[in-house]
């Protein structure tokens, strides 16, 4: 039974730790600075809580979870690499470019597997796009349209440490813009506005954003993100190709529809990201299972996370320019 | 923790146990004829394999899920009821309506709670309806319209012993209209055909019928069934009242959309009631621990299955009759 | 240039009247008791008023269509037979099956073509229900779903010469069986409800009511009618097959879709038949034009209204009875 | 009645004819170089052929209808300008800058009414849509969002003359974007490429576009454009506000849901303009006749017609500057 240490007990943590469960494995270890987060969902999941050092050196720890807060990705990343452990880790690697330069290259000395958490690649209608569009549904692709849209915008303290909302928000679309594609985009332009709440202009940050990519043959992708939807967590996709178009809209709770005098009334959207993406989550862990057996290669690798990376972070020069850079 | 002792190790029994481990339950005993069967789900979830006597005569044992064919139900419960433990029994009681009233005698003398798998009231969507039409979406429910279609037919040596359309299949949508009409059904209307597979006929049965349903104040009710449907298990709802109608439809598997020059394309129904109804079940399953706990009593009874089957047996006398019959 | 005389010039017949300018044929007289409506329909399309006697003398004139009050369709379609010309009524014949053999007598004997105003056969898209089921799209047709209900109920004054619900109401929905079963009904069971307005009650009739009929081979349909939808007018077919299911929806005015806090929100249904049919009562008029101008056979006859009639007489047989009766 | 003189006997010109009849207006005139096409389209409308001084010098002609095509626009407007004429003018202007402001001045001169031809305007769900922005429905709008998709390119021949994808096919939905945005675009960036047919390359254009539009206040707009849509023309809206999302759809030609083993296959869109636009026509032509009538003042005038243009031209600007440009 393959056995995990998790660093992070927190919201996204728990969905793991449960998911491990879940798949049969076994949580042996849970690592996090807030002690009694990580003993609870210890004692929930029958692990022991940890310090890192002690965890890493257990040789019957095949693998580990990092759930824990962006700051500590990166090295954590080049512990667990050098203990010769398999990596599933959140994204992103870090905000620094520079720094994640280093964490790939000592993932590669290592020569240990890391899956990064682009969540949304193990979406089962987003995973039927790839496949669709690989069965050769709509022929060659030529445009990529996603929408993505929080339910709400974070409170003005995380959007200072986050990074901004490319790198915060939308490297998740960009990542989703590479998986769709088929090739690598090779321009990105930025426009952005503040428009939902003035205090993440105050803290530096926009919070309506349009990014347009194209790749080297022509390809487009247009990528529409805003930090406010009244009506919950918006995530579609449209691709569009020479024999069509496929479109992956949003998931529901439930299937009731209403008419009346007022109109013909659906449920909204589920609402965020833990709900909307719980079969994803469940995919994601089972896929790494399967990496740590060596049944299968990570779908999405540590070189996925820098590149949306550098995505993010040419969307912020060319906000800054005011035109198209090369990425 | 809860402990159960589960009669049956088959597909519908290997959901419920692994509801059971999902829900933090423990599944103590698995009871099976088929011994390599209860063996493996016994392994599976840490349980042992034990003969129904010994199983139910062990005091830590709270509850059984009877989830075994058909003419070993009523047995079942009644050993439970004299065990004094808590019963969950997949549908029916029994196919003979003598057999269920000394079933009915047996539960209400041991005072246990039984909580009948009906599963498709806890399904999220048709739960919602009925939330709705007692919040008063639509007013005075009028008329209920439901629609349950099998993808396929059953082998004829099924038919042959599931008591025939009425009983075995049509019996969740006569509970569902008891569910939703808010009144119980007085009169009942069957017409129906053998269309999808001759075999079917030549064991008795038929395989596609209409029942009407009239409540004493002169609420309507009509039920499709058939046992094919090419696209897939056809499962909808629909309710008219004075203030308009609530819509229940069917799940899809992704909400990929596929446009071409030869349509729009979108998925199929889930496949069938494994699929269909995994959230009905994990929901049911925690229903019944929350009986087990003493924290709900149970939201379907023993008397819903002996109901359900009366308006089966008088389904089956106006189909003989070619007339409405009380009910 | 087709020639035309109409009789009535109310609601529907203002409708005929358009789409007769429309098609590019003249309308030559109109006329109607009420001579203040017959003047301002006539002049709007340039046409003279008459009384009934003098139109049909007129030998210019080709063809007539009925719009009038339904106690004067039988005298007015005999008159017309007789004058030779072509004739477009609106159902029913009449209210009384003798009268309307005697009218189908007086057709035959004068051999001019009748168009019976059955629109719902010219809506588009029950229209290409009909011909994807003549195209094999689902194979042998198996069991019809028709669901009927008007935005709200008629004045009792004229639920009181209206014939009754299964005769002014449900005929329609008799005629969309006989449409798309492929083959004739041969059994009749009804069952209804006055839930709508006590003053239907009062009036001798119903306002909600399901109708189950059966074909000789045992091909199954379902009707249910209500005198109210608070949504609007909700006009829906369902039509299975051994290949699968057809299913032909509400028409909309626009595609504007709200998602906000509240929920989803689309339009309602198109309010009545004036608007739900409108391209309907266009193909239908231009079909009649086709017959006028010997280029088509009516697509629906005047035995096809009796049929319909005897079929609504039969649910009301049924209702009485309170079984099944033969048709 | 109004009198009204048409320019053009083509495909649009013979919509508009049509619906002058429809709109009880009386069509005088038909100027068109085709004289066959001329005298066809006369003939049906009981209109005359003549030349533009003749039809022009008449005194009881109240209005022209310019359906020509592109490069006789601006000179019938100053003609029928200086004649005294209300004027209905298909999009655009013309093609040049320069020789719009001449046009511009010339009917500020002569004081006539001028309607230009942005159809899309009067489409019943973008009016609709428009309306409810206008109401409150979402709030402050935020982002829009156009998809404009022909179903296939138009030949090389007349992409040549055409003016270019965002002068010819995107300067709708630019008008589109004011028409919704409730602020003037400050801000232009486009990028395209030629992923359809390498004629269009050849013939010096693009095929495939996406624009981005940024108000002063930052309020964001894209646009998708594409010559090809195997599925039938797309032309879809989205519009955020802070308080939720109105879309509008496609429209298709008929209801029709066949679900079967393949899947659950819906009617493609309605194929190209004339029939998506039909209702759109129609209303645009009552309008205009209001317009002469004194009734109204043109929705949409010939200084919306030179901003569009203006948008276009700062398209192709940013297109050939690889950044964004001011509008």
């Amino acid at each position: 039974m393959t056995r995990l240490c998790q660093f992070g007990a927190g919201r996204i943590g728990q969905i793991h730790a449960a998911n491990v469960a879940g798949a049969g494995a076994s949580l042996a270890y849970v690592v996090d600075v807030n002690a009694a987060a990580a003993a609870a969902l210890a004692a929930r999941h029958g692990a022991r809580v940890a310090d890192a050092d002690s965890a890493l050196a257990d040789p019957s720890v095949d693998a580990v979870v990092i759930a824990s807060s962006t700051d500590t990705h990166a090295d954590l990343i080049e512990r667990a690499a050098r203990a010769g452990k398999a990596i599933f880790c959140e994204k992103p690697v870090d905000l620094s470019m520079e720094r994640v330069e280093r964490c790939v290259a000592a993932v590669r000395a290592a020569g240990v597997p890391v899956l990064m958490g682009f969540n949304r690649r193990f979406d089962p209608s987003f995973a039927a796009l790839r496949r669709s569009i690989q069965a050769g549904a709509v022929g060659k692709v030529e445009l990529v349209q996603i929408t993505s849209r929080d339910p709400s915008p974070p409170p003005p303290e995380y959007v200072r440490v986050s990074g901004g909302l490319f790198r915060d928000m939308m490297i998740h679309d960009l990542d989703m813009a590479r998986f769709l594609l088929g090739e690598e985009p090779a321009e990105v332009f930025a426009t952005a506005s503040c428009l939902v709440d003035p205090r993440i202009a105050a803290a530096g940050d926009v919070d309506t954003a349009l990014v347009t990519l194209r790749t080297e043959s022509g390809r487009l992708c247009q990528i529409s993100n805003s930090r406010r939807a009244a009506y919950g967590y918006d995530q579609r996709i449209e691709v569009h190709g020479e024999l069509g178009m496929l479109q992956a809209g949003n998931r529901v709770g439930t299937t009731v529809v209403a008419s009346t005098a007022q109109g013909v009334v659906a449920d909204k959207p589920l609402h965020f990201f833990l709900e909307r993406y719980a079969e994803a989550y469940r995919a994601e862990l089972a896929h790494f299972l399967d990496v740590v057996a060596g049944r299968a290669a990570p779908l999405v690798g540590i070189e996925d996370g820098r590149r949306a990376l550098q995505l993010a972070e040419a969307a912020n020069e060319s906000l800054r320019l005011g035109r198209a850079v090369k990425a």
